[in-house]
């Protein structure tokens, strides 16, 4: 069974269904339990999701949180308090829940998860996460500095959990100290909390693989010096992380693999729409 | 229950299970039945297809052909021998069988096929097909010409036949005599013989829906001044068609959409692999 955890509020929980469509494709007869931590969801999105889950062979858990937990931290537009909650999965998921592997709600699985979610974890290793700083570490040697770490810096959109370390090392304490103390200095606030504080405990996996950026195509062709072609990334890349503010579901996106997202969207929609239809028609009986 | 036909030599009927995946994502919950014309098939790779078919809960049928039956056709290599059984689809198939929806191998289905399945062919009206001449039609003229045909040029890689209308129209000496009489003229050839004999009986549906020639992704948005955009196509092109001599399975292949067939061709090996490991085990089993 892999346990699959999304943070999100309204918004950005109407993007799952794409995400799961697109499991359900490349992960055919595996069992997948998806966890929801949110503040805020309505009755009839979280009926919605459930429906779905059901109609995937998915199960489905929510988490609904006090907004007040995290009132100190900084937020904006684009950050939402609802992306600190996978610092504290750990605490909220269920004690007998030892891994997780956390998605943001922007990405798109083309190809198996298992590898990762099976990958093992050493000893005093907690998370696995990927880079996407380019080779030469520039990025990478500010955010250093900044942040005071010696690890590279992790982007934390893709998040493998081993939650029964997490339990010990993970105190919501260290949280709120380390936003309160660096808070000003936040570019990408739950990012940087996450790689001031857990970096060192982090597993680097390969981005290319596990949380390739879709706006970089180019950059990732010339990192591999051709390798890395379309070809290989259908074959190869399990997870496409539609990174920046530039979204696929904006019609205005304009970089390479946007048609796969959309299509999954579509794919999703119908999904979705048969569901609400199969709900309508048993009451329309009863007329 | 949605009839399909298929007709394939050994080597084309390798990209079937590509073009079954993408139909079973977007047709979730319809009923369809595989048929398929071939003069040479292994029994391999029928065994293959019959299992995928399973697989995807889709009935499977086969039929063989003796190549003796057209040898009088001009082949190249470009276009064989079983390019020309869909013109003989209502003499094979079942007679119980009144209507089936041809399509080439080397198309992808992205949406729905019932809207084209269930369309209502008129008294006089055999055969459903788009064409993918321009607008000026002036390769409409041309072939109008070399082909004597007072209609436009259908292309013949997706058609939707009723066969109880072909089984009295279609006759197999209309077939030969034509290509007795026309043989040099051809360009391509078993297209050539369709719309000399049959363009007049068919009905034109548009190619945007379903017959999308995935090389011409800026011809169509020209063409539509803008509206048949990606996200567009992505929603509402229920067939691409990857016409001509570059194709989508050559890793060569530069065309938008390239992506779309790779990422099922993943999914359907995936599948097919699948399938034959679970039955290499029950075999290892007994040792």
């Amino acid at each position: 069974m892999m346990h699959l955890l999304f943070t999100a509020d309204e918004n950005y929980a109407r993007r799952i269904p794409v995400v799961l469509e697109s499991i359900k494709s490349s992960n055919k007869g595996e069992r997948v339990s998806i966890h929801l931590i949110s503040d805020e969801l309505s009755q009839e999105l979280r009926d919605f999701l459930a429906g779905f889950c059901a109609d995937l062979g998915y199960d489905f858990f929510t988490y609904l949180i006090q907004k007040s937990t995290f009132s100190k931290a900084p937020v904006n537009k684009h950050y939402t308090n609802a992306m600190y909650y996978r610092l504290l999965a750990a605490e909220i998921l269920p004690q007998d829940l030892d891994r997780i592997l956390y998605l943001d709600p922007d990405v798109l699985v083309i190809n198996s998860l298992v590898p990762l979610w099976n990958m093992k974890l050493e000893e005093g290793v907690c998370f696995a996460a990927a880079s996407h700083t380019t080779e030469e570490g520039i990025l990478d040697n500010i955010n250093r500095i900044r942040l005071e770490t010696s690890s590279v810096y992790f982007n934390t959109g893709v998040l493998l959990m081993d939650l029964t370390k997490c339990r010990e090392l993970v105190r919501r304490d260290d949280i709120f100290s380390f936003i309160r103390d660096n808070g000003y200095k936040f570019i990408l606030p739950d990012q940087d909390v996450f790689n001031g504080l857990y970096g060192e405990m982090t597993i680097q996996i390969p981005d290319e693989i596990w949380n390739y950026d879709a706006r970089k195509y180019s950059q990732y062709l010339m990192k591999s010096t051709g390798m890395f072609n379309e070809y290989w990334v259908i074959r190869n890349t399990a997870i496409l992380h539609y990174c920046g503010k530039e979204k696929p579901w904006n019609s205005s996106y304009r970089f390479r693999f946007g048609n796969l997202y959309r299509h999954y969207e579509q794919l999703s929609e119908r999904r979705g729409s048969n569901i609400l239809k199969s709900r309508i028609l048993p009451q329309e009986k009863n007329l």
